[in-house]
């Protein structure tokens, strides 16, 4: 039965229907779609805009749907939607009265509704998820209060950091990500039921009550926007690019560190393979379809932000193709952060090699110049010329950096010469000892960085309380 | 002088120079980066990690330079940015005492506590015009909360509505573009200086002072996020995008409505051009400039994300290249967000041609369905089919819909006649009748409309006493 | 069987295994893998670089494959993707000499080959979809050399043209699109296959060989190129986008020409539909999809780019995540296609309402202006001046323009009578008479567009020909 | 003087007319109006449609401002755009006949034709460009024959090649974006002229003739397309998005290897920086600035992409807004392309560096499973099963590969020993050795890249001279 042949005297073509058919992506909004009904066929029975006795019957063909799954839908050329499977299913059990369900309802306000309870969960989801990175890396972390490594910038070493330094930097990331998500919920948790096609309608229907029943936090306030809005979608795909994004860094950093040239790290053989022609390949594979996958992401974010671009109020059927759009980015977010949490949370650093690079390279020279400057109250930029030239005469003749060699290149600079302590110089060049010193808040030092695990935990017992964990 | 020639022997060559140099874009920080360094030295002193007398013509140099403004600087080949510049003012004046002001801070931590104390203010300015649109935008409406137009969905007639509802669906969209800012501007308002280069220093540097100087609600942290992040970045141009889309729905509206066909709106002149050959032509140019440069934020979004995209940690120079998109973003987002505001507060509605739309072609047979259900007790489907026959029947005879009209189609599929009072037949189709009974709340009937605007009221003067206006 | 465990203690975990499977996109590739392998072997044999015996066993079940079609795979958790599954089955039937497949072959050029072999196809029934449409455009232009409606320019009414000419503005980009994929072709139709793993190989093998064998038009010149470029795939996705972007045009045309508005276009009731709450609506939902599917192509090319972007030589798995995009755009870019051709070819216009619309709103008075400059010999700025203050008068006036009213303007105007001959103002303000005087090559004149579609039906009759139809 | 005011009272506001300018991107196209006002009104003369005489004082104060440049232009408020001020410029010198310079000729073909041969020239810079560019390859590839370093797949080593064979990889990426620009070339370089507004012109221009006097190939077809049709924009971008993606992957690279751990390559100081606070980094900012401006023209990208979706025929003010993000990406392309040419010519291998990778890590061992197919006809998996064990144990007992060896483990394996040479197990595992046996067409032993460079040199002479160098 076509139940909305309206004025049209011709069907659809067939050809035309699949184009238009969202059925393939509507599997993810069954339960929802039960739940919406359900919601609003019980308060069209409290506020008595249909007899008791139907709503009852309605109720329970619904309950029974709930039941018996997706499978008891039947589904044919005439079925274009969900929401005419499951009214065909009701109509089946109930006979015509089932029509009775979408007074002062239309698809426009329903498959809106569907969506958000439907998102609304997966966002949970996903934050469940990243706290339980965060918290993960805060064990990790743990592990590796001293373990020293070299930090970069521009790819070139830095400064001495340690492992767990570097584990809270992707903490204090994944942290904003929840936030976000967080933040979006708000945007996301809100009823558009009621709104109807685009007017709301004439009978004296309770939004509250639905709302209420739905678990929202309130309704949408103007019904034209509540069928015609979908910035509540663009803003969780942006959330998850960004979420994308973070777990891109982090594979990329496996990916250079697992290199033979890096050596600083050993990827689980799980999550890795070897090469059909060159048997001594141990590919990371996992961390770089990681690191494409945020991108398609990304690629999911313009479409649907292109699709809004310049469209008219209020419904217009280039909406449907947003959704599975949505879904799709929900779905690569999760299987990513899922398995990314288990790829580096299984990785093995070689200390040694870590703390190898630590030591070469001069990455310690800058509290070089930081000791110049605090003993010997010279200025910053004096003391960064000396260790300038310290450095390149250091690399140019292979020599090692003591007080004496300093103070022959801070003369020949015209600089008098520093008399600096040279266990003073031993220590700040050591990588461990130069770590230590950094015990300002934020920074790498173990005393540092364990106070910073503790106010991430902490925020993880708030967050997995609010969540119910 | 080449304050940082470090441990490399020849410069940069000219055409590098240029390629690499930020100055363009840096204008921008120019008094953001004073602030900066004057609240660091203020620390410095405070926590006598530099001398009084030092500290004291730092600090009045840069007050100075302050007052001097950006032309006070100069720039040749080896100012490789607005931070060397800065740096060569003080040192004119202090000499290389200078140099101190450097102590404990890095380019990275610097340029990333400028960008958040500059778009910390710039939010708040784009927050500000949006706030005075939907100010506008409540005026407008109370102006129009009895003129009926018609609402469409797919670009066809849906159902009467009035222009205060549809104008207060502007307003809803605008007021999450509002709220998703104060979302962001929390993650913006964060302090990253005392990072240094990435793993702050050994210096003890009180980093809640610099907080509290700067007026940023607290400090990251972790120093490597403190450098490495931009998402506070890629994230406020979302926000700006979402808010771009909304005014290219907005304007894409006035392009239709302005043309021939539509004649429902005149667009002031001021907003408006005609053609060098067409001299009949009155063409939207703003609204069609407009709707083009929604886009245009578009595309720095998905710049910004693909540089940030699979970069490892910390600092990677490619993060310079970011920071120009997010101006250019906030600067079309400002002026298209503020030319909107005005052409659409000055178009003129043609009230006779809207009410003549919202009287043709059956917006309102939805609702004579709804009394079918509500005065007949029959399904809604049925209704539904009973009226989608009427209409086809009236366009095809050119016939008017009344009470016996109805019933003779009833009859024929196999119905019963409905006996409606022909008095309600009439008042249902009438437009404004018709809008005035979907008195649901979030619904275009007058009195729910007063209420939508007068809830906005109290969110605006809320919000204004919150930005302290 | 695992195939190629190499140097690895454990397997991937299931988990990795399902994340990094392409098998969900590699039944495409399935004929074109066996057609590669048939090829590689025959190579193989003809050099003498494996035995006949095998060579002939293994050759014979590729060729049994081939029958039997992709269900006579099987899959388990060891098996990746297509090439092992099809390595399995051949090894089922001819035992451990299968693995003499593999000599002188890796995956990486292996699956280049593949995809190059499907996409060349794929091309060129896109291109033989696109020159239909254009012929079923010639074809409708035909009918309507002389309907006329009138040419908007920033949807304003500019000049009156006819349905014939603006059809062969669709057909013209169409053209475009049909050349890039031409152009396209040239670089996707080049063989990989001897690059082996990124070296080629120690084996003598023949690429000339198999480059005939498979109907490539030459091999690609360096092997590490021939396993790392993709560029012909983003190519080819950028065509896609282009032609989708041409497609939305029409489509947004299509809406609004069939708003109640424009009334200018019957869309048939095969791709329309009407609205469960509002049975007078006949909505335009084929062309609203594919107007946001055209967005669809746009993410995935983007998504792709961003790939591509800042990847090390030479295979990285990130490649295979750049595949299912491909086959994604091309099915959508066919879909849209298709149904877009049926649809536009199946409208029907209001010929009544397009005449209405070219003779109302002055949209012939350019050529008044033209007829002043070439008449009256006045500078054309002077003409448009006074044209302009015509409309203005008329409008104002609500009066009919005439020789007389324009002498009155020209006056006030302080410039000379210009004494029109009244019947040729009468003529150049006829729509039809317009669009007649246009006789310029690639103007609207029924003369010139007759020339325009026998320019266009030589080039079908070329390109059919060439594609062998 | 406002030249265009038609029947519009008010002017656009200050505001209005600033946000819908375009001068400041119209510099790129002044001298191309020139000559396209130029090409026209000699047309216009050579047809007779205007006086010989004032046609000459039009081309003669058109010559004059060739002469005196952009700067002989003057700008206020009323004057739009750049064909405003030229009109302007001509009319104070010419008087009101000027004005017959604008007879059947539009801004709307105008501005298409002045960017079509603006661009025109800026494609075949970028050409020369990366023409240059190969031909410092192909030098450098020379010096580099049997330079051995290691290949990746997957940032893992996978086999030995030459420097030479990688570098040829670049160029035949960078041949392809050539040939790109070549296919774009051929759309670009058409004439939209004539097209006037969007329908010609009932003046009798003579097309042909201004096509051959601007040296295009031909006159676009049809009128409305050739106002409304951006494509050759777009595919443009998209051209410079594929070659930016190729100068990204080199930069990439470069990056890469000149980290510490890599140790690859010096990156000369020209393209290099320091840290203000990290004296002993040399930072790759160059490289850097180059990846992450690629993503810039990807955003330009979908910037224009999305203009274009979706909006009506013919000319929209939208399409004003494209035209900076051309000039945009060509600047971008152009000096990435410049500096990234310059940067990589100029790096220094460390060759003993390079020897020292290929030999580690048994990048070699594909080809002893190779010369065990070859040698002793075992199928390819049961030598690549005995090698992938081999190189296990040989890790986990640090030893070296030998024929005994490998026996050992073959037995182990249920195979029969194998008895290789145990000088060719040798040879094959040699670097150099290994690199010199790939030689098949597209291989990296050197005499195979020898004729790839003199096959590309055949290239190189045929393009430059068809370009007249």
């Amino acid at each position: 039965m076509n139940l909305r042949a309206g004025r049209l005297k011709k069907q659809m073509s067939d050809e035309a229907a699949d184009y238009t058919s969202s059925l393939s992506s509507d599997m993810v909004i069954f339960e929802a779609d039960i739940k919406c009904n359900f919601a609003h066929v019980l308060m069209l029975k409290e506020e008595k805009i249909i007899d008791n006795d139907i709503a009852d019957k309605i109720l329970e063909a619904l309950d029974k749907l709930k039941e018996e799954g997706y499978d008891a839908l039947t589904f044919d050329n005439s079925v274009e939607d969900i929401h005419m499977a499951i009214e065909n299913y009701v109509t089946d059990i109930v006979g015509s009265d089932a029509g009775f369900m979408h007074t002062a309802k239309s698809r426009n306000d329903q498959v809106a509704t569907d969506i958000r309870l439907v998102l609304r969960d997966k966002i949970t989801d996903i934050q469940l998820g990243i706290l339980e990175f965060i918290e993960g890396l805060t064990l990790f972390a743990n592990e590796h209060l001293e373990t020293v490594m070299v930090g970069y910038t521009h790819l070139q070493h830095a400064q001495p950091i340690t492992i767990a330094h570097h584990l809270m930097a992707y903490a204090q990331s994944l942290k904003r990500d929840y936030e976000r998500l967080n933040d979006t919920y708000k945007r996301v948790n809100l009823n558009p039921l009621g709104s109807a096609a685009m007017t709301t309608t004439s009978f004296p229907i309770n939004r509250q009550l639905t709302t209420d029943l739905l678990g929202f936090d309130a309704y949408l306030e103007n019904s034209m926007d509540g069928v015609a809005s979908r910035d509540f979608i663009s803003e969780t795909v942006f959330d998850l690019s960004s979420l994308m994004t973070t777990l891109s860094k982090i594979c990329e950093e496996l990916i250079l560190w697992s290199s033979y040239e890096f050596g600083v790290v050993q990827i689980a053989d799980e999550y890795s393979s070897t090469s059909s022609i060159m048997p001594q390949k141990k590919n990371p594979d996992v961390a770089e379809l990681a690191r494409s996958k945020a991108t398609i992401v990304n690629g999911e974010l313009i479409s649907i932000l292109t699709i809004l671009k310049a469209i008219p109020y209020t419904y217009n059927r280039d909406l449907q193709e947003i959704t599975p759009h949505l879904w799709n980015s929900i779905f690569i977010s999760e299987e990513t952060l899922n398995i990314v949490t288990k790829m580096l949370l299984s990785v093995e650093f070689n200390k040694d090699r870590c703390l190898e690079l630590a030591g070469s390279n001069f990455a310690t020279v800058t509290d070089l110049a930081d000791i110049m400057v605090r003993e010997k109250k010279i200025p910053f930029r004096t003391a960064h010329k000396i260790v300038g030239r310290v450095v390149n005469e250091a690399i140019d003749q292979d020599k090692n950096i003591n007080s004496k060699f300093i103070d022959e290149i801070a003369i020949d600079l015209d600089f008098d010469p520093l008399n600096l302590d040279d266990s003073l110089v031993k220590k700040v060049l050591n990588p461990l000892e130069n770590v230590k010193i950094r015990s300002v808040p934020g920074g790498p030092s173990p005393e540092m960085v364990k106070i910073a695990i503790s106010n991430l935990n902490e925020f993880l017992d708030e967050e997995f309380e609010k969540k119910g964990i």
